[in-house]
């Protein structure tokens, strides 16, 4: 089947033997506490497919074939921590994203008065919280302390990038008493999740570990959009336009915009699509050519020569060929550092234009750390909250190593090893892609 | 299975009977003109199950019942009419909703440069532009006319209410040689929209008719949520805010917002997720006492008492029971008149702590046309866009009668004549709703 | 000589006779705590003129008259009051305004950090908190409560309108030993403050009483403009820009938006310049006639058949001859209870345009206290933080009786009994106003 | 006398012996054709005092000194061009900056409709447009053209930068047969109209040139506060904002904010007051060290030892004497170029910790054109629209070589050489920069 959805086309290439079996730390014996109507409670029975193709579905069932599916998140009958004696911790790692302090919001408030947990720890700074040698205090975290976070954006408890000792990280656990851990980040962050978990298995320890998705990239595999991404898209939105301003502005008047987006060009696609003032969208997966009859650089002059003003934007992991070092340099994460494709378009781009004599005017904005530190919209918060409640209605149920996500209008569980084994990108053959060239009207790009 | 999503709790309410077949003015020869990479068209053998419960479908299939599915929206390979030949309408009905113009906008540009579709006419002033009588012109649109108008909130073409003879309208339509219909509006314009279908196939005329879902209040059935609703709920949280200030502010505050939602809470409900503020959540579909020990204002005594301030957020169309007159009256469109429950509120509220000596302080805001004259948000912004193309895609195909949804992460056709056979409402015993209920606390308001 | 500005006409009509004498309660023989670079201390022979027009101080001084001017506000090289011995009070007065948590926050940091006054209480919820039988707390205020405060609008230590008795007031303050009362409100709140001034040395006490003008209304005289204005006229345009989205989305559209304003319309003018999109704007100043052949009505009718859309800016105080009820009513503040002119006039024209057989769709905005909730901007922030300041340094150096003031650049003292004296409004025969009726073409809509 | 005030402290720093005359280009003797009020125009002699001090004041009348002070703007009872007869050109230079298009379309409509001028052209692309070679069309200006314009940032006009012949820009007002010459732009822009000007005269044509100033930066001489300004400081507290939340969610996290201000820093030093979390402000108006133990670097650790994080807004301008090559590289219009101070303090900072082995993380932002490329907020654009209208009035009764300012409250008239004569800068003794320095507390950071 052919995609023809927005930002979702991942859903049709979901492979038929996804393990979505969620593990759980023992059987659920304690009655839950949330008074709710009758029937309002969720089965671990309960499941959705992952896949709507009908001619899918069909074929796979006619043939006895599994399909894939996953179990719907939400409030178990019967639970597999006592709250009383309950101690939780909650750490968010990597990069800033709108939204994160809704999602520790809702994590505190469900914990406190849905299930009358009153030991509540704030891991300060990312992994770094866990070990003695950076000397960060916990935070005791209640209703009250959370109580106005999300009107600020970023994290309220810090964050930091990189690997950190897992054997100490369960150590930290251990000696804090903590059974459950709430662990708010993305791929590599779940990595660090499923190693955590595994050592806890290897201690014999009961702690369960949970995972809430966040990257502004919007590439974490299995997730149809992870929060924070429309709040991000809204801010870059707004460079972009200001980008337009500054070059219908100008002679020949060049807005370039470099957005986020390391392997994934979401940000980049969404925003081009939203303010149709793109004329060239440059993203991770689609090579291009700059030079050439057929590279950027011809197809801008030619742009410029007809219409007087171009903008351009390009995701911060396109066009790599042309910015990487020969040996590649590493963050504290092992995310491989980027080279600057964004001071490289522009500089070249002006050269191009020297060298053929036509004055341009480049005016480039990098709104960087602008478009993931602002609180996060309405939208993405109404997400947050739900991301939140269904963290802990999983933890308290006993569940561990998933995370929490949303497909087909579901909220769902899905095991952290699942998720990190693939990336979610822009399927460069669906109609999202698609629209976003109809509405650059880019071309190709490529000389062969 | 227990519904578990936010606001697409009915995706399992979709009956197995449900009929999706869509209807075509005859088969499509003509080739079709975009220029997509290889098997990027979409045919009308691609369906998506609407359902997705494991169970449901294992059943369904095991029994050889049909389950409910829909065609996917789509450039299909072969097209009915001739761009050439072709002339297109579009009309807006019923209220402004933040987004219409994007829709518009993406009709024109997909038409024109997607399909080189050369004469598209705006009608004015909704149904009434197609009736001679009214004497609205009619605009010509082109790329150029629309290029900006998605900077501008309401509708370019301008909207009306009301019933307007099916037969004038179909004479217009073959006065004006227009073969392709495109009508933005809610469940009453559908009504309309297939009496038109109808009339079109009484006088065996090829005049495609082609709805996109538009209401604020998000009750289209079939449709997981209408364009314009998150602007809307954004705009609902700004008014609630400014509520829950004056509320503080004050000595027994109590801050009272009215927002839109005739017969469906979901801007009220959503409003209330999101800002986190309210203490009261009233909505058509959760019935509430006033008076008595379990009443509202009994309970909005104890929170005064309690907290010194309180949030009040109604749909228009919550508590009608009070405010109904004994003969009811209509708009021009045949909706109910609904009683001011606003105000009813205000002053039930203000004479009972009167009655009872305490000096409380009513702040009322009724936000009104404010939240839906805004231009759309940028998440808004790209779903319209989509719409509008799949609109034109299935237009040019020669498929009638249906509307363009979006439901379980695809764009699918859905036959108008099954959208207008229900709402779309508030599950009460949704983990949506219990959630807005965990966040006011507010608990059943009923002395029953 | 003619007003030409904006906004500040009033320059030119302050009379000569003012009386700007500052009352102080002593010698100030402390030496003042601030660190500041020699000569940045102000004395009170700096004073300016705050008359402009070179041909009336050229007659001034070659008459030998004097001509008015003002005492520079800032810190004063010796202060009255030992920072060590000091209490501050902080009252919050009359209706919410964008910036008083700003004021409140300047004032305590400015106490606390330059002059290291360290008890500072905040009065709760106006006047009441004085009053032993209201059962009020009072706040401890410190840099660290305030420190996030400015995030928020509306006023956090509450506010009342209406009378209290001065006597139990002065009690409340010799109670608490506070010896300067900083009192944030409107003219109502300055009369009062005018008999606490005068009942404390009545006692023989020494406490100082300084104002800090407050009205959304901008209608305080001697002030250029009062905090918030800035922001609600900001706010007030949102909800223009709505009724216009409106009034062009219907054939006949009429968008009526009530702003504040009981006798000044300030925010109605300013508005009306900044969106340019109304055609009438009435206000309290300038009376109009409804009916006859050049009032309301009729121009509007002329209007729509011209157009076919009409905007409208009410100021709540305007229009007034229509909608008083023979007996005038007030609120707990003494003053006199508008009548609604907002669904008055929608009344009326609806009316109007029925007897004429005129279809029109009028469309009633009353933004009301959205307006006067939200956080001020960062204009209104800058000149917050500024009043707070000056506040203080004339408090610690013993005035009393005054309030800050900005004129011709330069922050000022002004004695409440004069600014109480008289009511700043829009001058009718302005460049102001002029520039006003220019933009909406409306005419004099009086038939005399 | 000491400054209190603002951003106006420069008022009392006019020299006494300014010369304030406007030049006209003959006797007015047309009648005004606008419809005013009696007494409502404003004649020569109407003129007011530049200074306020009455100290000064008085003695310079006493002494028989004059005192500056400077013609009132506004409209003449007669004028000097025959509207019917008169062609006017508008042009804008230099940088974008909010508002340019609401000061085009005020003086559109003031020519059109006051005035009844039918001949409006608009320059494209600054001074550019003059000059055959670059081959730019005039636009025909009119009510209709410009009557959404105010809703985009930038300049309709477009604008570009550097000098061009002065005979040739003469030579084509003469081929247009203009009169009357707007132009927009900063202080080189002035310098060019007072050549032009001068061009003209030598011609012995009758040409008036009005400037109205325009800058983001805020450093015109003679003018309060260039419009625009107000929006942008609005806009560098978004960034500020952001830099602060990625400052306190990580580890020693350094937000640091690169804002325009090449020569002085009112951007910075506003952006400080208003956002309250800034805790270096560095300006060009104030030299600073990085090293020692005064420095910038030593202040930053002692800072984020006692708090962990910290947030530095950093002028354009600023810290040159780190930066400037020896040989200094002029732009196109004959500005040094400056420095970038931005990324030299990111990596000197980073450098100096990594050092001293604490890890820090340096967010850098530079919001750059996004400040100045929005539109204008409400404020702005009621300022605009009068700096329009006054320069319409001005122009139209033969005036020349002036522009408008603002000053005092009233709009009047400057000549362009005296608005050259010097830059507004920072005073770093006046209160303002004072409470820059309290809010931050950054101490003098020089050795010396």
């Amino acid at each position: 089947m052919k995609p023809t959805c927005s930002l979702f086309d991942f859903i049709e290439e979901i492979p038929e033997d996804i393990n979505t079996q969620i593990e759980t730390l023992g059987p659920a014996r304690i009655e839950n506490p949330l008074d709710l109507p009758e029937g309002c409670f969720v089965t671990d029975e309960m499941r959705i497919s992952l896949r709507v193709s009908e001619e899918f579905l069909r074929q796979a069932l006619a043939e006895g074939r599994s399909f894939p599916a996953a179990e719907l998140a939400g409030p178990r009958p019967y639970i597999y921590f006592d709250p009383a004696k309950s101690r939780a911790a909650i750490v968010t790692c990597g990069g800033l994203c709108p939204g994160i302090n809704d999602v520790i919001r809702s994590i505190v408030l469900t914990l406190y008065h849905s299930y009358g947990v009153r030991h509540i720890y704030g891991i300060r700074y990312g992994l770094q919280g866990f070990i003695p040698a950076y000397g960060h205090d916990v935070l005791e975290l209640s209703p009250e302390v959370v109580s106005e976070i999300h009107e600020l954006g970023g994290t309220f408890l810090g964050t930091s990038r990189g690997h950190q000792p897992v054997d100490q990280i369960v150590d930290a656990l251990e000696r804090m008493n903590v059974n459950i851990l709430f662990m708010i980040g993305g791929d590599g962050t779940f990595r660090a999740a499923t190693k955590i978990k595994e050592e806890i298995a290897r201690r014999g320890l009961k702690i369960a570990v949970v995972g809430v998705p966040k990257t502004i990239d919007n590439d974490i595999w299995l997730v149809s959009r992870t929060f924070g991404f429309v709040t991000a898209v809204e801010e870059a939105c707004k460079a972009i336009r200001c980008a337009h301003t500054e070059a219908v502005g100008a002679p020949n008047g060049i807005g370039l915009v470099k957005v986020m987006g390391r392997y994934s060009g979401f940000i980049a696609a969404a925003a081009t699509l939203a303010t149709k003032e793109v004329n060239f969208c440059l993203i991770p997966e689609e090579d291009f050519d700059l030079e050439g009859p057929q590279g950027l650089l011809a197809a801008l002059e030619r742009r410029l020569k007809e219409r007087r003003h171009a903008v351009i934007v390009v995701a911060e992991g396109a066009g790599q060929k042309y910015v990487q070092p020969e040996k590649p340099e590493y963050d504290p994460s092992g995310n491989i550092k980027l080279g600057d494709i964004g001071t490289f378009l522009r500089d070249r781009i002006k050269a191009y234009f020297q060298e053929r004599g036509l004055e341009v005017y480049v005016r480039y904005i990098d709104p960087s750390y602008i478009i993931r530190s602002v609180p996060a919209s309405v939208d993405d918060r109404i997400y947050c909250g739900f991301l939140g409640q269904y963290a802990v209605h999983a933890a308290m149920a006993g569940k561990t190593g998933l995370m929490i996500s949303y497909l087909n209008h579901h909220y769902v569980h899905i095991p952290l090893a699942e998720a990190t084994k693939r990336r979610k990108q822009v399927n460069t053959r669906s109609r999202f892609w698609l629209s976003v060239l109809e509405s650059t009207g880019q071309g190709r790009l490529r000389n062969d």
